[in-house]
C-alpha cells in the first residue's frame, strides 16, 4: 500500500461513507467464541492500524486500543476491543472474517489515511526514505509544541545511541521542559546513561570517542550500584545518580518503560525481563499516543510500532493522523518499519546526536519567536 | 513514478491507443531551431528512458536512440533522433513542449511499463528495494542465457568490488562463455584485475584479505607495465598480463570501455580520461543494449542508466521492457538509481562475490537441464 | 584492542609464561562475600572472553564456564565459576581487583588471540570488516566439517531473514546433515518458517517476492494453529507443519532456544518470553560451543557474543580460538558486536540467502572430494 | 597501518632522529632515467602522503608537492618533486627503491602521524568509524576559524547531497564567511545549486522533498540557460543565477573546480570533462591546503584524497598533521577512504544536511563568545 509517510499529524481523516452500497447493504460481523484461552477461532479477523468500523446490531462501530495484528473482541458488555491474541480467554467472542471492505461486516478504511496517489508521469526522486531527501525541523517543531500544548501524549522511544552519541542533554531538556510524556527503552539506554553521570564514559567510552583503560567494566559497576540501591529511583534519591535521562524522568515523573532483552547485561532492577509484561507495559502508552518518535532504535521502534494505531481519536470522536517519526542513520530501520505495517513513519536518516540537537534548537527559537509575538501584542494591548 | 522494477524482459509491451480521441486530436510537434551549438530553444522537450511517439507530419513516429535527459531533433532527412544536448549544433530543429501525454504533439508511453497498481489494501513487504526479498537467480539465469541465444546484446557493468573480491573468476566464465557482449567499467577494475594477474594481489591486498607487504605500489607497478606495453592488448599480446577479465575480453573479443576519473591512478593507456567522449563511447553500446546487470558501482551504473532507454524495440517493432539487474550491498544504490529515472531496474542487495557466484551456478545448472533435455529427445526420435 | 578476526579455529593457543617475574610474584586473588543476592562487593572484577587465570592457594587456575561481564566465584568446594551478576548469592565470594596483568592475583591472557600487530608501515586496505574483502568459503566449509567429525558443537544464531530469502531450504540441509547442535533464534524466524510451511508466505510476502493479498494476516494465523497444537513438536507430530527449519529441528532432535522480544507477535508457545530464562537457556548451549555461525541478526548475535568465550578448552587441557562467523549485509552489525567485546568474531558482509547457499555448495563440493579420495584409497589398498 | 584519524591539526609531528644508526650509515637514494614519456624504471619508489626524507649528497631532503601514489623525481636544478608517473618525462630522474625505512636512501617518517598503539588490553568501542561514537562540533568549529584567522587555506570537497538536502544555505554562510579557500566538486552539486536558484527544486524535488510535475527537465533547463549565458560567473552577472553556492563563490572570488564525470548530464561551460586535466586543477589546491572538508562524496573524497599529503608544512619547516574531515551518511565511505591511504581522515558519520547546520551553528557560537571575550578586554583596558 502506498501510504506515503506525510508528516502532517493535523489533518482531520475523512470518515466513510456509510451509505455507500456497499456498507449500506453489509451484514453484521460475525463473532464466534475462542476455542481455548489465547487461542483463536480459525477464520478470525487480523487487525491493521487502520481506522478500523465493525457492524453490530445494524450499526457501524469502532472498536478500542487498535493496533494491528490484533483481533475484535466484543465483550459481556457489548464494548468491542482490539486485543492481543494471547489476551483472549477461552468463551470469549472474536470477530470472523477476511474482507475488510465492509462485505462481511468489517470496513478498514485504508483511503482515509492513503497518500494522494502519484499519477502516470516520468519523475525523479520518488523514494520514500532517503538520505537525499530535506528535513523539515521546522514542522516537527511545530507539530511538538503543539502537541504539548494541548495536553497530547508523545512517546519517545529511544536506542543507545541517543546516550552513546552525547544527545543526552537534549533529550533532558525535552523531558524538563514537558515535551515527553512517556519514555520507552531498553536496559542499554538506562544503562549507559548511568554509566555516565557516575564514570563519564559509555561502554568506557569517553566523551571523545576513546576507550578509556579499565573502561570495559564500568558499566557493570554502574549497574550494580543501582542494583544495591534497589532501583533507579532509589539511585536518584541517594545521589548515585545525579543528572541525565533517567535521573530527569524520575524528577519530572515521566513514566518510563525499560524492557528487557537478552542483550542485556545486569539488567536493572527496574528492566521488565518478560517480553509479554513489557509489551503490556508499553501499550499502557501506546494507546494514549498522540506522537510518536522513534530514535535510533530497530527493535524498539518496531515493538512499538506493532502496538500503534496510526491515527488519534479526539474526544470529539474526529480522527487525525498520529505523527510518527522514525530517526536512523541508514534507511534500513524505516522501510523495515514501514514494510512491518507502520506505514504512516516519516523517516529521518541521520545521525541521533545531530537530530536532537537541531530539533531541539528549532523547537528553542520557535518558543522565542511565539514569546516576542505574545510580548508584542501585549504591548499593543 | 511507481513503476515497480519487476524483472521479466519478456513482456512484450502495449502499444498507446492513437485512435482515443486525445491522441487523435494531437497537433503535430513542434520544433525550434537550436539558436547555437550545444544551446537549446527555451521550452525544449526534455526526454524520458520510456517508449515516445512524436508526431510529425500528422503521423506518430518513434524517435532512435532512446535515452532519458536528451531532446528530439529532426534532421534535414526527416529522420527523429534522441540526443543530449550538447550534440546539438546550430540551426538544428529541436522539439519544443512540456506535455507528455501528447497534447503538444509528444506522447511519453508511461503506461507502457508501469508496474500493476497496488490495490487499496493493507499489507507488509511493499517496499521496493530490500536485502529481506528473495533474489530468482533462476530468472536471471534463464533471461540471460536467452539473451545469448537469441543474439542479444547484454551489457555488463562493473565496480572494482568485482575483482577486490575474487568474483573475478566467474566474470571470465561469462566472457568466454558467450554471455557479454560490452563491458563497461572504469581504470580501477582493469588496474585490480591486471595488478591481481601480474603480482596476486589488489590494492595489495592478498587473496585471503591480508595486506601485504609493499603493497601499496603495486597497483601503480602494474599500471607502469601496461603503460610501458602501450596498450592492454599489447601487454596481453606480450605475455604481461596472462589471465584475467581484459584478458578475457582481448581474447575473445569483447568490446570494452574503460571510463576515466578524477579517482584514478595513472591511468592505465586504454582509459578514456574525457568523461564526454567516454560518453559517446558507451552510448554506442548502450543503444544495442538488450539487457544491463551493474555490479557494485554507484558511478557507472548511474552514468550507464542515464543513457539506457527503459525498453528494447524488436525488429518487428514491437517492445520488450530491457531487462536491468542492479546489484550492490546497499539498498542505496539501486534506490538512487531509480531515483534519477532508472525505475527499471530490479535490485540485488549483496555481495557482489556471491551474485556471480551463484548467478554462474544457475547458469551452469540451467544449460546441464537443457543438455540433458536435449540428449533425451535425441534418444527419443 | 586490536585482535583480528582471523578464522583458524585450528590454533593451539600458547600457555602464559608463569614462571614470568610479575606473574610468578603475584599474590592470591582476593574474595570478598557479596553483600546481597545479586549484589556484587565493590571493586569486583569484571569479566572478557579471553583466557583467563586466577590463583588461588598459590596456584594460577582457570575457572568453568568463561564469558564476558560476569564475576569470578569461588564456591565452598574450592572450584572457580564464572557467573552473570544478578545469579550470586549473598555470601558467596567474588573476587575483586581491576589488574588484568596478575598483579592482583587475576591474569588476562590478552596476548594468547592477538592478531600480530601490524608493523609501521603505509598501507591500503587494512581496515578490519568490509564488503571489499574476500570471503573464504572453503575454509568455513572445511572448518564446519571439521567440527562435525570431531563431535564439536557449532551453535547457530539466526535471524528472519534467513527465513524471508528463502535460504530455509539450504538450513535444513545443514540441520538434517548434523552440522547444527543448537539453534538459537527468536520468535520471528520461528513464525516465518512455519507460515511457509502452511501458507507458502513469510509476512504475507511469495516467494517472488511479491505482496500477497489478505497476506497481514497470515502469520497471526500460523502462530493460532500452533497454539492450538500446544508447541511446536506437537505441530509437526499432528501434521499442521510439515517442512521447514523448525521442523528439521524437531524431527533431527536438534536442540534450539526461541527467545522472545517485545517485537514479537504470539508468541509461539515455544518462546521463551522471560530475558533471563531465555539468556540462561542459550548459555547452556554457549559454554558447550565450540564454533558459532551468526546469520542477520544484530539482537541475538549480540546476546549471544556476550555470553561466548573466545577460545575453546580441549580435554587436554589446550585451548584454541573458537571460530566465530558473523553474516550481515553491513559492516555495522559486525563492528557493533566487536564494539562489544567479541573481537574474534569474522565478519562477512553478504545477503544471508547468498551466505547459505555457497557455505551449503562448498561444504557439498568438499565432502565430495574426501569421498572421492576415500574411494581411491581403498581401491589402491 | 593503524593510524587513527584523530583530528587535532595543532600537534606538531616530531622529526627523524637522523643520528640513529640505520639512519646514519643510509646510502644515497638512487635515480633512474625514465625510458619513456609516462612510464617510469622498473623498481620506480611509490610514494605515500607521509612526511618522506631523500637522500641526496648525503643530506635528507623532502620532496616538494607530496602525495600518494607519485614518484620522487630529482629535477636540473637538483630540486626534488612528488610527481603523478603519466607527468614524467623521458630522460627524468626517478627514485628507485623499495624500502621505506631508510635503507635504500628514502625514509618514510611513519611514526610521524600514527596513533598511539592501543596496549593489550580488553576494550569496548575500538573501532575506528561508527555511528556511535560521539562528534566534537566544537573543536571542528575552533579548527576551522583557526585556520581562517592565520591565513590557511582549508579545501572543501562536496557532493550534491549538500545542495539536495538544503545545506544550501550553510555552505554559502561558510564561503560569505571567509572558511572556504577552493570549492571542488562535480558538475551536479553546481546544477542542482543553479537548478533551486532558478526553479526552486533539485532534480525537480521541492524543498519539503516532493516530487514536482514537468520536475524530470528543470535540470537540463538549468544547464541550458547556463550554456546559452557561457559560463556560471556570466550567468552570475546576468542576473540567472541569483544565490546559492556557485553565486556566492563567484561574487566571493573563492576559486571553485569542477570535475566531469560519465555521470553528468549538459555538463554546465565550466566542468572541466578530462580527468587528467581536472586532477592537475585539484591538485593546485591540495598542495596548498591547510586542512580539507569532505562532505557526501565518495567519488570527490577519494579523488582528492589520493592527492593530499596526510601533513602540512609551516614555513618555518615544522610539520603539524593537516585535519582532514570526512562526513558520510554510512561508515562505508570513511573506511573505503581510510582503505585507500587517506588515514588521516576523521569520520563524521551522519546527514550533510545537518552536518552543516551544526557545525555552523558552533562557529557561530565560538566568534560570538570570542567577540564577548574581546569587548570584556577592551572594556577593562
Amino acid at each position: 500500500m502506498t501510504i506515503v509517510g506525510h508528516l502532517t499529524g493535523v489533518k482531520t481523516l475523512p470518515t466513510p461513507d456509510f451509505d455507500a452500497p456497499l456498507l449500506a447493504a453489509a451484514p453484521d460481523a460475525r463473532f464466534v467464541p475462542a476455542p481455548a484461552d489465547g487461542v483463536l477461532p480459525e477464520g478470525f479477523f487480523s487487525t491493521t492500524n487502520l481506522p478500523t468500523y465493525v457492524r453490530v446490531g445494524g450499526e457501524w462501530r469502532m472498536p478500542r486500543e487498535p493496533r494491528m495484528d490484533g483481533v475484535l473482541v466484543l465483550d459481556a458488555d457489548g464494548v468491542l476491543w482490539i486485543r492481543e491474541a494471547r489476551r483472549v480467554r477461552v468463551g470469549e467472542l472474536v470477530a470472523v472474517g477476511f474482507a475488510e471492505d465492509g462485505s462481511e461486516g468489517i470496513f478498514v478504511h485504508v483511503g482515509a489515511l492513503m497518500g494522494q496517489e502519484a499519477e502516470g508521469e516520468f519523475r525523479f526522486m520518488t523514494s520514500e526514505v532517503s538520505r537525499e531527501k530535506p528535513i523539515d525541523y521546522s514542522l516537527m517543531a511545530r507539530i511538538l509544541i503543539r502537541e504539548r500544548d494541548r495536553g497530547g501524549y508523545p512517546v519517545w522511544v529511544a536506542g543507545p545511541a541517543l546516550v552513546h552519541s552525547r544527545a543526552r542533554n537534549d533529550m533532558v531538556w525535552f523531558i524538563e521542559n514537558g515535551f515527553v510524556s512517556a519514555f520507552l527503552a531498553g536496559n542499554a539506554v538506562a544503562v549507559h546513561d548511568i554509566e555516565t553521570s557516575i564514570f563519564g564514559t559509555t561502554l568506557g567510552m569517553t566523551g571523545s570517542g576513546d576507550a578509556s583503560s579499565g573502561g570495559h567494566g564500568l558499566h557493570m559497576r554502574a549497574i550494580n550500584r543501582v542494583r544495591a540501591a534497589g532501583s533507579i529511583a532509589a539511585a536518584v534519591e541517594n545521589g548515585d545518580i545525579r543528572d541525565g535521562i533517567m535521573h530527569a524522568c524520575v524528577r519530572h515523573d515521566v513514566p518510563f518503560v525499560l524492557s528487557g532483552s537478552i542483550r542485556d547485561d545486569g539488567p536493572l532492577p527496574d528492566v521488565i525481563t518478560d517480553a509479554l509484561a513489557a509489551q503490556d507495559a508499553m501499550r499502557a502508552h501506546t494507546i494514549k499516543a498522540t506522537m510518536a518518535i522513534f530514535i535510533a532504535t530497530a527493535l524498539h521502534a518496531i515493538g512499538t510500532g506493532n502496538m500503534l494505531p496510526a491515527f488519534v481519536t479526539e474526544e470529539d470522536g474526529s480522527m487525525r493522523d498520529l505523527a510518527t517519526i522514525c530517526v536512523d542513520s541508514s534507511e534500513f530501520v524505516v522501510s523495515k518499519l514501514k514494510d512491518r505495517g507502520t506505514h504512516q513513519a516519516f523517516g529521518v536518516v541521520t545521525n541521533a546526536q545531530d537530530f536532537m540537537h537541531i530539533l531541539r534548537l528549532y523547537v528553542e527559537r520557535e518558543l522565542q519567536a511565539r514569546a516576542v509575538a505574545e510580548d508584542d501584542s501585549m504591548v499593543r494591548a
